[in-house]
């Protein structure tokens, strides 16, 4: 990871440092940061030659060699003082509240439109819709780019940044050409470290958020890390961590909740967490206390999956939609907790 | 479950019913409620001619034959509104806060005594000290019968009600005999259905509350309130769940926290529930945030392990005990949350 | 799912079926088995009255809709005789041995082709060679497509049949173009359901086997199922389950074996087990016993990491890859194995 | 742990050796061998006074002070060579197998009787009969004292040699008493410290050997030897490891097959193993491939459930029991497996 002594380095110096690590088989990879251009060598950094002859460029100010997996996902990294904003919400500021339905019905747009209304008078700050679902079996409805168009006009009528989930690279494209506000990389994708990789790169330069579920399967949190880092290394620096459950469930949920994790993300990373109370217990009545027990551990947000008619719903909603009322009264409780843990959580 | 018209029956009612249910194999087990007994019949008591013959006395109001493996402690038997009472704490009308030493050093008694204190001032109304350690090796520390002296006089000193682990039956002989105010089984006992059975006996007449530690191993919710059947059907009705973290552990953490299970214990038990996030998390730098999560997932109150000067303890108290200091705030916040959470919790 | 009277349909009668089913929202996708060919509806095929058209249809001779969330895979379905082909080896007709490395070692080829040699003498019936690599932390050595060469001339060399394991759609296209005789899906890509129907099309023509190794995450044995009916439900009815081992960890192996999952995959699905119990246990001294145990269990052959020089290799070969020599020996003894199971495994 | 110069030290230096030890609140345990006896220092034995002491002594040849958490039980320890004989058969020479009921029906005795005449035709060395059972639920039945009575005569009549599992004190002293064969503790009491280490004092002078069944919740393979080091540290140095499935379950079994941690026991421990099948998979169709997976990962032998009428059993046995006529078919592999595996497994 170079840093070098101006924000940016200028085409010709970044030339020179492509042409230095070409000779390793190494590569550049910029990282577009708001004050500042992050340049992280990618291959075998190690060579001590190679970082001699970096560090002899006059503009270089210094290269940082981390022993962890990930480099830029590290808390002791340049990234460290990282922002992300998304919608009007600088995250980390105030309680980030996304909200809205696990899929966008075909058949009934109408309701998603109400849906998206509910949860901006609830005081949600952006819209979640699923286009595209992955699904156990080849038979299930697997969701249909037409409902992208759904998503939009929410986006218009009320003005809240959306969030779509991308499962492949076509979707990718879409997605990117709509201009969805944030992206989602769902439970099944998190080590597809190919579409992570390409999610790097398609968003590097519109540097689109991108909210990263945790693996239900993954084991240690560096793995999570990791994950995110490909994310990163490939240009996109602005990733959030999503617990959202992990297997085997605990008996009577969907999946054992894991907004515990929270901690051991922010001690060893810099990027936020936005947890998903909805996928973890994965009924609705249990939503409400897995909200506030993740904001207790220190998360910076809440994805929750709201309907405004949840048993007419397809997908998940009929099982762990709340309604827009219920979700109310969530946002209350959870700006008096995220008071309280500015204590302890520091 | 028999439930008859007054209150209790009397001894001739009693021996009646019992001459009944002998004929089919089958005994009675007397629950002592603080309002009312209630007389189960322990053995299978499905027979549909025993049944009709209870119900033919009229001293009977009805006979209750449930389909769960447990029947005491399900929120429908009669036992639903028994309230449990802590030293001047009546469980569930404001959060139990039971602290201290993982293990009294029996080297360092005065210790002990200055965090009863530390505790007390903090705001505990209970105060734990280990006695007897389950330890993994047969070499290492097993605890000493010499520390009860410690734990009584810390009571005497402070007046808080004291809470002692009990791993078999000579144990239970002297924490009874010593009227410890609350009794404790390990995470290693909680199937150990001999013990449980003994202490639902021994403590049948004097009613001593039973913490019950949830198995780090256990599956099924069900498993966690048949475990607890157990102490009741033996006589004692008195008895609190307690999830402490289950296995396997979420990397960084001793386990993985399942203060989540509380709504499901309270959806399925009438029994209150006090959450232990220190052996959950097993670090001191993660237990408020894992405490303040518990409260908001419906705990009844939180059992913590503190210290006056942790790094000096032995046992978990170096790795995992709070002082008296982080305790105070850690009350101060769980009382916040507490009137929080009333609304969804219903 | 469509069974015509002929083996196939002509492009009339598929045409014809084809805007019956359209105009249900659904499609026809063609499975091309050896002796006959079958027709998938793709979409909900519940509707009574497109069933109904199609079985008005003279060359129809029944449309069958399945219960479970896969058809294909189904052991009741049509494909239940379907026999599955590797070089030489018909799948179930004898033990199937793949061995070779973990990966191909860019900087030394040689070695490769050498271990090649080596697992053919000892018995093996193809070659595996990891090219690309699913890795950890995007800093890690990937792979490299120049290794597709070492492959292919490897195989020139022994004239065995080779596998490559595939991680997005650009490797599928490089694999598929150089005609590799068996891809690989990763324990990563296991839920990655858009790659496993990119296989399943790309695929479909040729024919080509595909190992689906389990995910190390997975818990219902439908969802491993159901993921190979992404690949079989696109046109390729070629796949096998891979066992490799699922998490969490039996403490001292890299995971818990789960070979013992065989008899369950072959109750439900009447595709072929080929175990993997190198990744399984991750340590060479434990891979003998793991791959009797599996065959054991009733799988039908085993894909086994083998280098000529273990210590001297690179990815996952220095701790888990056996030598020829030891390979040579667990292919004896699966052999007599293979025969004392006959009995009990029907 | 002190080795003597001689196989035993006389009365006389065995008082000297206590004398010395108790001054550092020690206390020696005497572990009775075949060959020798080892005198084990429990307490804290790292003082460098008190073992100098002990060395001064001219009948001490040398004290061990080990690393692990257990002593004992370690590979490297003087029981190193230790064999353990169960009826006739010397346990590790050949294949040991017990079978029997899960449990003795006391309404039907007869067929228990039945039952261990099949098993004893079918080759089985010795006989399983479950007279008390911990039971999930306190009002399902729990076993009687008087199946003791059924499982003393199916010994007279048959001459195996009987197991019986033991719960707690008074269950031990019957089962002693009664001079059965063998005393097994179950997976729920595996972490029950207060009974490993009565049944090792209760066990020292006949030396009963002890089957320890794995914790289900079991992480660490040292937690488990360390459990079996209670046992051993009091007095009996007769224990054997059965692995018996772990949770949580693989879908489809009754737990997650464990045969495979045998190759780790015995690289860090002397002691045999005797793997359960049947409660491993907990069906009797899957019990026969589980068998054999068993001895192919080296175990020493089974115990398996079996009942001369499945269907008409009670506890596990309608589900998990396999018939005589099925079990002899097992032996039979397992001998041509055992043999097989002897050039892996060294």
């Amino acid at each position: 990871m170079i840093i070098s002594k101006a924000p940016t380095l200028t085409d010709a110096q970044l030339a020179e440092v492509e042409a230095i690590v070409g000779e390793f088989n190494c590569k550049i990879q910029v990282i577009y940061g708001a004050h500042r251009n992050i340049y992280a060598i990618i291959g075998d950094e190690r060579s001590e030659t190679m970082v001699n002859r970096i560090l002899g460029l006059d503009y270089v100010d210094r290269v940082d060699r981390m022993e962890s997996v990930y480099k830029l996902m590290d808390k002791r990294s340049d990234l460290s003082n990282h922002r992300i904003r998304v919608g009007t919400v600088d995250i980390g500021s105030e309680p980030l509240i996304i909200a809205g339905q696990c899929t966008i019905d075909p058949k009934n747009p109408q309701t998603f439109l109400e849906t998206a209304a509910g949860v901006k008078e609830a005081g949600a700050h952006a819209l979640r819709g699923g286009i595209w679902k992955p699904r156990t079996s080849p038979h299930s409805f697997q969701g249909t780019s037409a409902s992208m168009g759904t998503l939009l006009e929410a986006r218009e009528r009320t003005g809240l940044p959306v969030i779509a989930e991308v499962m492949d690279e076509s979707q990718l494209r879409i997605a990117v050409e709509a201009r969805v506000d944030m992206l989602q990389v769902g439970t099944r994708n998190a080590l597809n470290y190919t579409l992570l990789a390409e999610i790097g790169r398609a968003t590097a330069e519109q540097g689109i958020p991108v909210l990263l579920k945790r693996g239900r399967h993954m084991g240690p949190v560096d793995e999570f890390i990791s994950a995110a880092e490909y994310v990163v290394a490939n240009g996109n620096p602005n990733v959030v961590f999503c617990p959202r459950g992990s297997m085997p469930a605990l008996d009577g949920y969907r999946n054992h909740p894991d907004e515990s994790i929270t901690p051991l993300l922010k001690e060893r990373s810099w990027a936020p967490v936005i947890a998903d109370p909805s996928h973890s217990v994965g009924r609705a009545r249990y939503v409400p206390a897995a909200a506030l027990a993740a904001i207790a551990y220190g998360a910076d947000g809440l994805i929750i999956e709201s309907h405004v008619n949840p048993i007419s719903g397809i997908g998940d909603d009929p099982k762990q939609s709340i309604t827009p009322d219920v979700l109310a009264g969530i946002i209350r409780d959870v700006k008096a907790v995220w008071k309280l843990r500015s204590r302890f959580n520091e």
